[in-house]
Protein backbone atom coordinates (compact mmCIF):
# COMPACT_ATOMS: atom_id res chain seq x y z
CA UNK A 1 0.00 0.00 0.00
CA UNK A 2 1.52 3.28 -0.92
CA UNK A 3 0.53 6.53 1.51
CA UNK A 4 -1.52 4.91 3.96
CA UNK A 5 -4.39 6.76 6.70
CA UNK A 6 -5.69 6.22 10.08
CA UNK A 7 -8.81 7.92 10.95
CA UNK A 8 -10.72 6.87 14.29
CA UNK A 9 -10.29 3.23 14.10
CA UNK A 10 -9.60 2.97 9.88
CA UNK A 11 -6.70 2.11 8.54
CA UNK A 12 -6.50 2.72 4.66
CA UNK A 13 -5.22 4.34 1.20
CA UNK A 14 -4.87 8.22 1.95
CA UNK A 15 -7.39 9.03 -0.52
CA UNK A 16 -10.18 7.38 1.04
CA UNK A 17 -9.22 8.25 3.88
CA UNK A 18 -11.68 11.72 5.17
CA UNK A 19 -13.39 13.29 7.85
CA UNK A 20 -16.68 14.99 8.64
CA UNK A 21 -17.47 18.04 6.83
CA UNK A 22 -18.63 19.56 10.29
CA UNK A 23 -15.15 18.29 12.00
CA UNK A 24 -13.83 21.75 13.71
CA UNK A 25 -10.93 20.67 11.89
CA UNK A 26 -12.27 21.66 8.97
CA UNK A 27 -14.68 24.35 10.13
CA UNK A 28 -12.98 26.15 13.02
CA UNK A 29 -9.31 25.16 12.94
CA UNK A 30 -9.98 23.51 16.55
CA UNK A 31 -7.08 20.95 16.23
CA UNK A 32 -3.24 20.00 16.54
CA UNK A 33 -0.72 18.54 14.60
CA UNK A 34 2.75 17.31 14.90
CA UNK A 35 4.82 15.42 11.91
CA UNK A 36 7.32 13.05 13.23
CA UNK A 37 9.85 11.57 11.30
CA UNK A 38 10.53 8.33 9.73
CA UNK A 39 14.05 6.68 9.70
CA UNK A 40 14.83 3.21 9.12
CA UNK A 41 11.78 2.32 9.79
CA UNK A 42 12.26 4.39 13.45
CA UNK A 43 10.35 7.44 14.80
CA UNK A 44 12.67 10.40 15.42
CA UNK A 45 12.10 12.25 19.09
CA UNK A 46 8.89 10.32 19.54
CA UNK A 47 8.20 11.13 23.14
CA UNK A 48 8.86 14.41 23.00
CA UNK A 49 6.18 14.71 20.31
CA UNK A 50 3.69 12.99 22.04
CA UNK A 51 4.57 15.60 25.34
CA UNK A 52 3.97 18.41 22.65
CA UNK A 53 1.08 17.12 21.55
CA UNK A 54 -0.72 16.76 24.90
CA UNK A 55 0.90 20.11 26.22
CA UNK A 56 -1.21 21.10 23.23
CA UNK A 57 -4.51 19.55 23.86
CA UNK A 58 -4.08 20.20 27.59
CA UNK A 59 -4.08 23.99 26.66
CA UNK A 60 -6.90 23.88 24.37
CA UNK A 61 -9.16 21.45 26.51
CA UNK A 62 -9.38 19.08 23.58
CA UNK A 63 -9.87 15.31 25.36
CA UNK A 64 -9.81 11.72 24.73
CA UNK A 65 -6.57 11.16 22.67
CA UNK A 66 -5.60 7.39 23.11
CA UNK A 67 -2.91 6.44 25.46
CA UNK A 68 1.05 6.62 24.41
CA UNK A 69 0.85 2.52 24.08
CA UNK A 70 -1.90 2.98 21.81
CA UNK A 71 -0.46 5.82 19.48
CA UNK A 72 2.56 3.99 19.39
CA UNK A 73 0.63 0.45 18.07
CA UNK A 74 -1.31 2.73 15.58
CA UNK A 75 1.88 4.51 14.59
CA UNK A 76 3.97 1.69 14.03
CA UNK A 77 0.82 -0.06 12.50
CA UNK A 78 0.64 2.53 10.03
CA UNK A 79 4.38 2.70 9.46
CA UNK A 80 4.78 -1.25 8.22
CA UNK A 81 1.05 -0.36 5.86
CA UNK A 82 2.94 1.28 4.26
CA UNK A 83 6.37 -0.33 3.88
CA UNK A 84 8.32 2.79 3.72
CA UNK A 85 11.34 3.37 5.69
CA UNK A 86 11.61 6.55 5.32
CA UNK A 87 8.82 9.10 5.88
CA UNK A 88 6.64 11.61 7.59
CA UNK A 89 4.36 10.84 10.17
CA UNK A 90 1.66 13.21 10.25
CA UNK A 91 -0.73 13.36 13.32
CA UNK A 92 -3.43 15.44 13.61
CA UNK A 93 -6.03 15.83 16.57
CA UNK A 94 -9.18 17.74 16.38
CA UNK A 95 -12.36 18.55 18.57
CA UNK A 96 -14.45 16.43 16.68
CA UNK A 97 -17.45 16.64 14.33
CA UNK A 98 -20.57 18.02 15.47
CA UNK A 99 -23.26 20.85 14.74
CA UNK A 100 -21.46 23.77 13.43
CA UNK A 101 -21.33 26.42 16.79
CA UNK A 102 -17.97 27.92 18.08
CA UNK A 103 -18.06 27.09 21.56
CA UNK A 104 -16.82 23.35 22.90
CA UNK A 105 -19.48 20.59 21.88
CA UNK A 106 -20.91 18.53 24.59
CA UNK A 107 -20.05 14.50 24.37
CA UNK A 108 -18.32 14.68 21.13
CA UNK A 109 -15.23 12.34 20.79
CA UNK A 110 -12.03 13.85 19.06
CA UNK A 111 -11.00 12.74 15.87
CA UNK A 112 -7.93 11.29 15.87
CA UNK A 113 -6.37 11.32 11.64
CA UNK A 114 -2.72 9.89 11.18
CA UNK A 115 -1.06 9.41 7.70
CA UNK A 116 2.34 8.40 6.47
CA UNK A 117 3.55 9.52 3.63
CA UNK A 118 6.63 8.72 2.14
CA UNK A 119 9.98 11.10 2.51
CA UNK A 120 13.32 10.80 1.66
CA UNK A 121 15.37 12.87 3.67
CA UNK A 122 18.38 12.04 1.58
CA UNK A 123 17.52 15.41 -0.15
CA UNK A 124 18.44 17.44 2.86
CA UNK A 125 22.34 16.13 2.16
CA UNK A 126 23.41 18.33 -0.57
CA UNK A 127 21.07 21.40 0.63
CA UNK A 128 23.39 20.83 3.84
CA UNK A 129 26.44 21.50 1.90
CA UNK A 130 25.04 24.55 -0.39
CA UNK A 131 22.57 26.30 1.87
CA UNK A 132 19.01 27.79 0.85
CA UNK A 133 17.88 31.01 0.31
CA UNK A 134 15.55 32.49 2.52
CA UNK A 135 13.52 35.97 2.55
CA UNK A 136 11.75 38.06 5.14
CA UNK A 137 8.11 38.24 5.67
CA UNK A 138 5.73 40.29 8.27
CA UNK A 139 4.99 37.80 11.21
CA UNK A 140 0.94 38.43 10.93
CA UNK A 141 0.19 35.70 13.29
CA UNK A 142 -1.92 34.73 16.12
CA UNK A 143 -0.77 35.69 19.94
CA UNK A 144 -0.23 31.85 20.60
CA UNK A 145 2.30 30.36 18.13
CA UNK A 146 3.55 28.43 20.88
CA UNK A 147 0.46 26.10 20.18
CA UNK A 148 0.51 23.69 17.02
CA UNK A 149 -2.83 24.23 15.63
CA UNK A 150 -4.00 23.97 12.26
CA UNK A 151 -4.50 27.42 11.62
CA UNK A 152 -1.71 27.69 9.36
CA UNK A 153 -2.73 29.92 6.77
CA UNK A 154 -0.61 32.67 7.81
CA UNK A 155 2.34 30.31 7.06
CA UNK A 156 1.13 29.03 4.18
CA UNK A 157 0.86 32.75 2.77
CA UNK A 158 4.53 33.13 4.17
CA UNK A 159 5.99 29.82 2.64
CA UNK A 160 4.18 30.76 -1.05
CA UNK A 161 5.76 34.05 -0.96
CA UNK A 162 9.33 32.49 -0.31
CA UNK A 163 8.32 29.53 -3.10
CA UNK A 164 7.73 32.76 -5.77
CA UNK A 165 10.76 34.23 -4.46
CA UNK A 166 12.78 30.83 -5.31
CA UNK A 167 13.48 30.80 -1.33
CA UNK A 168 13.41 27.70 0.66
CA UNK A 169 11.78 29.31 4.01
CA UNK A 170 10.28 32.99 4.89
CA UNK A 171 11.45 34.19 8.17
CA UNK A 172 8.86 36.00 10.48
CA UNK A 173 9.47 39.50 11.65
CA UNK A 174 7.37 40.88 14.37
CA UNK A 175 8.33 43.86 16.09
CA UNK A 176 11.53 44.14 14.41
CA UNK A 177 12.48 40.28 15.71
CA UNK A 178 13.06 37.37 14.02
CA UNK A 179 10.66 35.13 15.46
CA UNK A 180 10.74 31.68 13.98
CA UNK A 181 10.37 30.35 10.11
CA UNK A 182 7.02 29.58 8.20
CA UNK A 183 7.61 26.00 9.34
CA UNK A 184 11.41 25.81 11.10
CA UNK A 185 12.78 27.68 13.78
CA UNK A 186 15.75 30.33 13.19
CA UNK A 187 19.43 30.80 14.29
CA UNK A 188 22.08 33.42 13.60
CA UNK A 189 25.50 32.51 14.53
CA UNK A 190 27.49 35.91 15.64
CA UNK A 191 31.25 37.12 14.54
CA UNK A 192 31.98 35.45 18.11
CA UNK A 193 30.43 32.03 17.27
CA UNK A 194 27.99 32.08 19.21
CA UNK A 195 24.22 30.61 18.45
CA UNK A 196 21.72 32.70 18.97
CA UNK A 197 17.86 31.76 18.85
CA UNK A 198 14.63 33.47 20.09
CA UNK A 199 13.82 32.66 23.48
CA UNK A 200 10.70 30.09 24.10
CA UNK A 201 7.58 32.08 24.49
CA UNK A 202 4.15 32.41 22.82
CA UNK A 203 5.54 34.11 19.63
CA UNK A 204 7.06 30.84 18.87
CA UNK A 205 6.86 27.33 18.11
CA UNK A 206 9.01 25.13 21.04
CA UNK A 207 10.38 23.31 17.76
CA UNK A 208 11.54 19.60 18.61
CA UNK A 209 14.61 19.60 16.42
CA UNK A 210 15.23 23.24 17.83
CA UNK A 211 15.59 21.58 21.76
CA UNK A 212 17.66 18.48 19.96
CA UNK A 213 20.16 20.91 18.21
CA UNK A 214 20.42 23.27 21.35
CA UNK A 215 21.20 20.11 23.56
CA UNK A 216 24.01 18.80 20.75
CA UNK A 217 25.46 22.17 20.45
CA UNK A 218 25.45 22.93 24.42
CA UNK A 219 26.80 18.94 25.10
CA UNK A 220 29.59 19.92 22.66
CA UNK A 221 30.74 23.17 24.62
CA UNK A 222 29.30 25.53 21.92
CA UNK A 223 28.02 28.89 22.71
CA UNK A 224 24.13 29.04 22.89
CA UNK A 225 22.05 32.43 23.28
CA UNK A 226 18.30 31.95 23.40
CA UNK A 227 17.12 35.94 22.84
CA UNK A 228 15.67 37.99 20.39
CA UNK A 229 17.72 38.94 17.50
CA UNK A 230 16.82 41.82 14.80
CA UNK A 231 16.71 40.98 11.24
CA UNK A 232 19.52 43.72 10.75
CA UNK A 233 21.66 41.44 13.31
CA UNK A 234 20.52 38.24 10.95
CA UNK A 235 21.19 40.35 7.74
CA UNK A 236 24.30 41.05 8.93
CA UNK A 237 25.49 37.73 10.99
CA UNK A 238 28.64 35.67 9.09
CA UNK A 239 25.85 32.19 9.50
CA UNK A 240 22.10 31.59 9.51
CA UNK A 241 20.46 28.70 9.75
CA UNK A 242 17.13 26.61 10.20
CA UNK A 243 15.54 23.46 12.03
CA UNK A 244 12.72 21.38 11.74
CA UNK A 245 11.61 17.35 11.74
CA UNK A 246 11.96 17.59 7.69
CA UNK A 247 14.63 20.03 7.47
CA UNK A 248 17.10 18.78 10.75
CA UNK A 249 19.55 21.48 9.76
CA UNK A 250 20.35 23.68 6.64
CA UNK A 251 22.48 26.25 6.08
CA UNK A 252 20.87 29.96 4.91
CA UNK A 253 22.91 31.39 2.52
CA UNK A 254 20.51 34.29 0.82
CA UNK A 255 18.22 37.15 2.79
CA UNK A 256 16.17 38.67 1.02
CA UNK A 257 18.84 38.21 -1.99
CA UNK A 258 21.31 39.44 -0.46
CA UNK A 259 24.21 37.23 0.66
CA UNK A 260 24.89 36.04 4.23
CA UNK A 261 28.28 35.97 5.52
CA UNK A 262 30.63 34.91 2.71
CA UNK A 263 27.12 33.08 0.83
CA UNK A 264 27.89 29.55 1.58
CA UNK A 265 27.52 27.60 4.50
CA UNK A 266 30.14 28.51 7.48
CA UNK A 267 31.45 25.85 9.79
CA UNK A 268 29.29 26.54 12.48
CA UNK A 269 26.35 25.06 10.79
CA UNK A 270 28.68 22.34 9.12
CA UNK A 271 29.88 21.44 12.76
CA UNK A 272 26.29 21.74 13.84
CA UNK A 273 25.35 19.52 10.64
CA UNK A 274 27.54 17.11 11.83
CA UNK A 275 26.25 16.58 15.24
CA UNK A 276 22.64 16.54 14.17
CA UNK A 277 22.56 13.98 11.66
CA UNK A 278 25.17 11.89 13.99
CA UNK A 279 22.02 12.08 16.26
CA UNK A 280 19.27 10.85 13.97
CA UNK A 281 21.54 7.79 12.90
CA UNK A 282 22.28 7.00 16.64
CA UNK A 283 18.20 7.17 17.17
CA UNK A 284 17.19 5.58 14.33
CA UNK A 285 19.88 3.38 12.70
CA UNK A 286 19.95 5.58 9.39
CA UNK A 287 22.54 5.54 6.98
CA UNK A 288 22.36 8.01 3.79
CA UNK B 1 -34.29 14.92 4.44
CA UNK B 2 -33.03 16.82 7.71
CA UNK B 3 -29.74 18.50 7.55
CA UNK B 4 -28.39 18.35 4.41
CA UNK B 5 -24.91 19.00 2.84
CA UNK B 6 -23.32 19.66 -0.74
CA UNK B 7 -19.95 18.17 -1.44
CA UNK B 8 -18.01 19.37 -4.74
CA UNK B 9 -21.05 17.81 -6.97
CA UNK B 10 -22.52 15.51 -4.80
CA UNK B 11 -25.61 16.06 -2.41
CA UNK B 12 -26.49 13.70 0.85
CA UNK B 13 -27.48 13.69 4.23
CA UNK B 14 -24.79 15.82 6.06
CA UNK B 15 -23.57 12.51 8.48
CA UNK B 16 -22.54 11.26 5.15
CA UNK B 17 -20.81 14.11 3.92
CA UNK B 18 -17.25 13.81 4.34
CA UNK B 19 -13.43 15.75 2.72
CA UNK B 20 -10.04 14.34 2.31
CA UNK B 21 -7.85 14.19 5.74
CA UNK B 22 -5.28 16.17 3.26
CA UNK B 23 -8.05 18.70 2.42
CA UNK B 24 -6.22 22.02 3.12
CA UNK B 25 -9.50 23.55 4.96
CA UNK B 26 -8.77 20.59 7.49
CA UNK B 27 -4.73 20.44 7.94
CA UNK B 28 -4.07 24.50 7.15
CA UNK B 29 -7.07 26.59 7.72
CA UNK B 30 -6.24 27.59 3.59
CA UNK B 31 -10.05 28.13 3.44
CA UNK B 32 -12.76 30.58 3.62
CA UNK B 33 -16.53 30.34 4.40
CA UNK B 34 -19.68 32.07 4.74
CA UNK B 35 -23.03 31.98 7.02
CA UNK B 36 -26.14 32.70 4.88
CA UNK B 37 -29.23 32.88 6.34
CA UNK B 38 -32.61 31.39 4.83
CA UNK B 39 -35.65 32.82 6.00
CA UNK B 40 -39.13 31.74 4.54
CA UNK B 41 -37.04 29.56 2.09
CA UNK B 42 -35.25 33.02 0.63
CA UNK B 43 -31.92 34.20 1.13
CA UNK B 44 -30.93 36.89 3.15
CA UNK B 45 -28.45 39.00 1.51
CA UNK B 46 -27.34 36.45 -0.85
CA UNK B 47 -25.32 38.81 -3.34
CA UNK B 48 -23.46 40.54 -0.65
CA UNK B 49 -21.94 37.23 0.95
CA UNK B 50 -21.39 36.22 -2.62
CA UNK B 51 -19.15 39.15 -3.24
CA UNK B 52 -17.51 38.89 0.61
CA UNK B 53 -16.57 35.40 -0.17
CA UNK B 54 -15.29 36.17 -4.14
CA UNK B 55 -13.46 39.18 -2.29
CA UNK B 56 -11.88 37.15 0.02
CA UNK B 57 -10.95 33.85 -2.54
CA UNK B 58 -9.40 36.48 -4.69
CA UNK B 59 -7.14 37.58 -1.38
CA UNK B 60 -6.42 34.30 -1.14
CA UNK B 61 -5.27 33.31 -4.70
CA UNK B 62 -7.84 30.39 -4.28
CA UNK B 63 -9.57 30.15 -7.78
CA UNK B 64 -12.11 27.27 -9.39
CA UNK B 65 -15.25 29.23 -7.33
CA UNK B 66 -18.23 28.20 -9.86
CA UNK B 67 -20.53 31.17 -11.07
CA UNK B 68 -22.58 33.50 -9.09
CA UNK B 69 -25.56 30.96 -11.05
CA UNK B 70 -24.61 27.54 -10.23
CA UNK B 71 -23.99 28.53 -6.80
CA UNK B 72 -27.57 29.74 -6.46
CA UNK B 73 -28.71 26.23 -8.23
CA UNK B 74 -26.53 24.71 -5.78
CA UNK B 75 -27.96 26.33 -2.77
CA UNK B 76 -31.50 26.38 -3.83
CA UNK B 77 -31.30 22.58 -4.53
CA UNK B 78 -29.93 22.06 -1.14
CA UNK B 79 -32.30 24.00 0.36
CA UNK B 80 -35.49 21.83 -1.28
CA UNK B 81 -33.71 18.69 -0.45
CA UNK B 82 -34.08 19.99 3.27
CA UNK B 83 -37.37 20.92 3.31
CA UNK B 84 -36.64 23.58 5.84
CA UNK B 85 -37.85 27.24 5.46
CA UNK B 86 -36.03 29.17 8.02
CA UNK B 87 -32.07 27.83 8.35
CA UNK B 88 -28.76 28.44 7.97
CA UNK B 89 -26.55 27.85 4.68
CA UNK B 90 -23.12 27.32 5.43
CA UNK B 91 -20.92 27.56 2.27
CA UNK B 92 -17.01 26.78 2.61
CA UNK B 93 -14.14 27.02 0.02
CA UNK B 94 -11.14 25.80 0.45
CA UNK B 95 -7.55 25.47 -1.92
CA UNK B 96 -8.33 21.65 -2.14
CA UNK B 97 -6.42 18.39 -1.03
CA UNK B 98 -3.23 17.15 -1.86
CA UNK B 99 -0.06 15.78 -0.16
CA UNK B 100 0.43 17.71 2.58
CA UNK B 101 2.93 21.09 1.72
CA UNK B 102 1.99 24.62 2.78
CA UNK B 103 2.74 26.61 -0.70
CA UNK B 104 -0.22 26.45 -2.96
CA UNK B 105 -0.56 23.14 -4.99
CA UNK B 106 -0.81 23.15 -8.27
CA UNK B 107 -3.63 21.59 -10.32
CA UNK B 108 -5.71 20.94 -7.45
CA UNK B 109 -9.27 21.86 -7.71
CA UNK B 110 -11.08 24.13 -4.60
CA UNK B 111 -12.87 21.86 -2.28
CA UNK B 112 -17.08 23.84 -2.39
CA UNK B 113 -19.15 22.52 0.99
CA UNK B 114 -22.74 23.58 1.23
CA UNK B 115 -25.06 22.84 3.90
CA UNK B 116 -28.18 23.74 5.02
CA UNK B 117 -29.51 22.91 8.74
CA UNK B 118 -32.41 24.49 10.68
CA UNK B 119 -32.60 27.34 12.29
CA UNK B 120 -35.03 29.23 14.49
CA UNK B 121 -34.99 32.97 13.75
CA UNK B 122 -38.02 33.74 16.37
CA UNK B 123 -35.55 32.82 19.24
CA UNK B 124 -33.99 35.91 18.39
CA UNK B 125 -37.25 38.01 19.01
CA UNK B 126 -37.32 37.47 22.79
CA UNK B 127 -33.92 38.30 23.18
CA UNK B 128 -34.22 41.54 21.29
CA UNK B 129 -36.99 42.26 24.58
CA UNK B 130 -34.59 40.95 27.08
CA UNK B 131 -30.90 41.96 25.74
CA UNK B 132 -27.73 39.56 25.98
CA UNK B 133 -25.00 39.64 28.45
CA UNK B 134 -21.08 39.86 27.37
CA UNK B 135 -17.52 39.36 28.46
CA UNK B 136 -14.53 41.31 26.91
CA UNK B 137 -11.34 39.09 26.28
CA UNK B 138 -7.99 40.33 24.61
CA UNK B 139 -8.17 40.33 20.81
CA UNK B 140 -4.90 37.92 20.23
CA UNK B 141 -6.15 37.25 16.53
CA UNK B 142 -3.99 37.66 13.52
CA UNK B 143 -3.55 40.83 11.79
CA UNK B 144 -6.13 39.42 8.81
CA UNK B 145 -9.38 39.96 10.74
CA UNK B 146 -11.28 41.20 7.54
CA UNK B 147 -10.83 37.82 5.58
CA UNK B 148 -13.49 35.32 6.94
CA UNK B 149 -11.33 32.29 7.01
CA UNK B 150 -11.75 29.13 8.93
CA UNK B 151 -9.06 29.96 11.30
CA UNK B 152 -11.63 30.40 13.88
CA UNK B 153 -9.97 28.91 17.17
CA UNK B 154 -9.25 32.55 18.60
CA UNK B 155 -13.06 32.70 18.41
CA UNK B 156 -13.57 29.26 19.77
CA UNK B 157 -12.03 30.11 22.83
CA UNK B 158 -13.43 33.46 23.33
CA UNK B 159 -16.72 32.18 22.65
CA UNK B 160 -16.07 29.08 24.87
CA UNK B 161 -15.15 31.74 28.11
CA UNK B 162 -18.44 33.48 26.90
CA UNK B 163 -20.58 30.76 27.43
CA UNK B 164 -18.47 29.68 30.74
CA UNK B 165 -19.07 32.90 32.27
CA UNK B 166 -22.96 32.21 30.86
CA UNK B 167 -22.46 35.37 28.39
CA UNK B 168 -23.69 35.11 24.47
CA UNK B 169 -20.95 36.79 23.38
CA UNK B 170 -17.33 37.73 24.10
CA UNK B 171 -15.53 41.20 22.69
CA UNK B 172 -12.80 41.46 21.20
CA UNK B 173 -10.47 44.01 22.62
CA UNK B 174 -7.51 45.13 20.91
CA UNK B 175 -4.49 48.47 22.10
CA UNK B 176 -7.53 49.21 24.05
CA UNK B 177 -10.44 49.11 21.86
CA UNK B 178 -13.64 47.15 21.00
CA UNK B 179 -12.81 45.25 17.70
CA UNK B 180 -15.46 43.03 17.22
CA UNK B 181 -17.49 40.55 18.86
CA UNK B 182 -16.30 36.61 18.34
CA UNK B 183 -18.60 36.01 15.72
CA UNK B 184 -20.61 39.44 15.66
CA UNK B 185 -19.98 43.08 14.97
CA UNK B 186 -20.26 45.28 17.84
CA UNK B 187 -21.59 48.83 18.28
CA UNK B 188 -22.00 51.64 20.83
CA UNK B 189 -24.75 54.37 21.19
CA UNK B 190 -23.36 57.56 22.91
CA UNK B 191 -25.02 59.66 25.23
CA UNK B 192 -25.96 61.74 22.17
CA UNK B 193 -27.75 58.47 20.41
CA UNK B 194 -25.06 57.84 18.13
CA UNK B 195 -24.20 54.90 17.04
CA UNK B 196 -20.38 54.15 16.87
CA UNK B 197 -19.00 50.73 15.60
CA UNK B 198 -14.93 50.21 14.65
CA UNK B 199 -14.20 51.88 11.00
CA UNK B 200 -14.00 48.61 7.78
CA UNK B 201 -10.09 47.77 8.69
CA UNK B 202 -7.92 44.65 8.80
CA UNK B 203 -8.89 44.39 12.29
CA UNK B 204 -12.51 43.60 11.73
CA UNK B 205 -14.90 41.20 9.90
CA UNK B 206 -16.72 43.58 7.21
CA UNK B 207 -20.54 42.24 8.60
CA UNK B 208 -22.74 41.75 5.92
CA UNK B 209 -25.31 42.46 9.02
CA UNK B 210 -23.20 45.26 10.27
CA UNK B 211 -23.47 46.84 6.36
CA UNK B 212 -27.10 46.42 6.20
CA UNK B 213 -27.37 47.76 9.74
CA UNK B 214 -25.44 50.87 9.00
CA UNK B 215 -27.74 51.63 5.82
CA UNK B 216 -30.84 51.22 7.63
CA UNK B 217 -29.26 53.68 10.64
CA UNK B 218 -28.35 56.44 7.98
CA UNK B 219 -31.46 56.35 5.67
CA UNK B 220 -33.71 56.50 8.92
CA UNK B 221 -31.48 59.98 9.75
CA UNK B 222 -29.71 58.30 12.96
CA UNK B 223 -26.09 59.42 13.58
CA UNK B 224 -23.51 56.76 12.80
CA UNK B 225 -19.86 57.10 13.56
CA UNK B 226 -17.62 54.42 12.18
CA UNK B 227 -14.54 54.95 14.49
CA UNK B 228 -12.14 52.76 17.01
CA UNK B 229 -14.01 53.20 20.53
CA UNK B 230 -12.46 51.96 24.03
CA UNK B 231 -13.63 49.11 26.39
CA UNK B 232 -14.00 52.07 29.03
CA UNK B 233 -16.31 54.21 26.56
CA UNK B 234 -18.26 50.85 26.46
CA UNK B 235 -18.42 50.27 29.68
CA UNK B 236 -19.82 53.79 29.87
CA UNK B 237 -22.13 54.04 27.13
CA UNK B 238 -25.71 53.61 27.82
CA UNK B 239 -26.55 51.52 25.11
CA UNK B 240 -24.42 48.69 23.27
CA UNK B 241 -25.32 45.79 20.84
CA UNK B 242 -23.96 43.55 18.40
CA UNK B 243 -25.50 42.26 14.60
CA UNK B 244 -24.44 38.98 12.73
CA UNK B 245 -25.97 36.68 10.41
CA UNK B 246 -28.15 34.52 13.09
CA UNK B 247 -28.70 37.48 15.46
CA UNK B 248 -29.58 40.60 13.43
CA UNK B 249 -29.31 42.58 16.13
CA UNK B 250 -29.14 42.21 20.13
CA UNK B 251 -28.62 44.43 22.63
CA UNK B 252 -26.05 43.72 25.19
CA UNK B 253 -27.14 44.92 29.03
CA UNK B 254 -24.47 43.44 30.39
CA UNK B 255 -20.81 43.46 30.08
CA UNK B 256 -18.24 42.06 32.10
CA UNK B 257 -20.80 41.32 35.02
CA UNK B 258 -21.77 44.89 34.96
CA UNK B 259 -25.15 46.80 33.82
CA UNK B 260 -25.03 48.48 30.82
CA UNK B 261 -26.91 51.84 30.61
CA UNK B 262 -29.98 50.88 32.79
CA UNK B 263 -29.26 47.06 32.36
CA UNK B 264 -32.29 47.03 30.04
CA UNK B 265 -32.46 47.41 26.12
CA UNK B 266 -32.45 50.98 24.77
CA UNK B 267 -34.23 53.40 22.50
CA UNK B 268 -31.91 53.33 19.91
CA UNK B 269 -31.23 50.08 19.81
CA UNK B 270 -35.08 48.82 19.96
CA UNK B 271 -35.48 51.38 17.49
CA UNK B 272 -32.93 49.56 15.27
CA UNK B 273 -34.46 46.34 15.94
CA UNK B 274 -37.51 47.33 14.24
CA UNK B 275 -35.71 48.28 11.60
CA UNK B 276 -33.99 45.36 10.75
CA UNK B 277 -36.28 43.09 11.27
CA UNK B 278 -38.52 44.44 8.99
CA UNK B 279 -35.97 45.37 6.05
CA UNK B 280 -35.64 41.15 6.78
CA UNK B 281 -39.22 40.87 6.33
CA UNK B 282 -39.21 43.19 3.03
CA UNK B 283 -36.63 40.62 1.71
CA UNK B 284 -37.60 37.47 2.09
CA UNK B 285 -41.66 37.96 3.61
CA UNK B 286 -40.90 36.52 6.81
CA UNK B 287 -43.16 36.76 9.61
CA UNK B 288 -42.51 35.53 13.16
Amino acid sequence: MPAVAYVNGRYGPIAEAGVSVEDRGFQFADSLYEVVAVLNGRFLDWEKHLWRLRRGLSALFIEGLPSDAALAHIARRLVGLSRYADGLLYIQVSRGAGRRDHPFPSDTPATLVLTMRRFDFRQRLPQLETGVPAISVPDQRWARCDLKTTGLLPAVLAKQEARAAGAFEALFVKDGTVTEGGSTNIYMVTADGVIVTHPLSARILPGIARDTLLDLAREAQMKVEERPFTIEEARAAPELFLTSTTAPILPIVRLDGGAVGTGRPGPVTARLGQLAWAEIGRQTGWKP
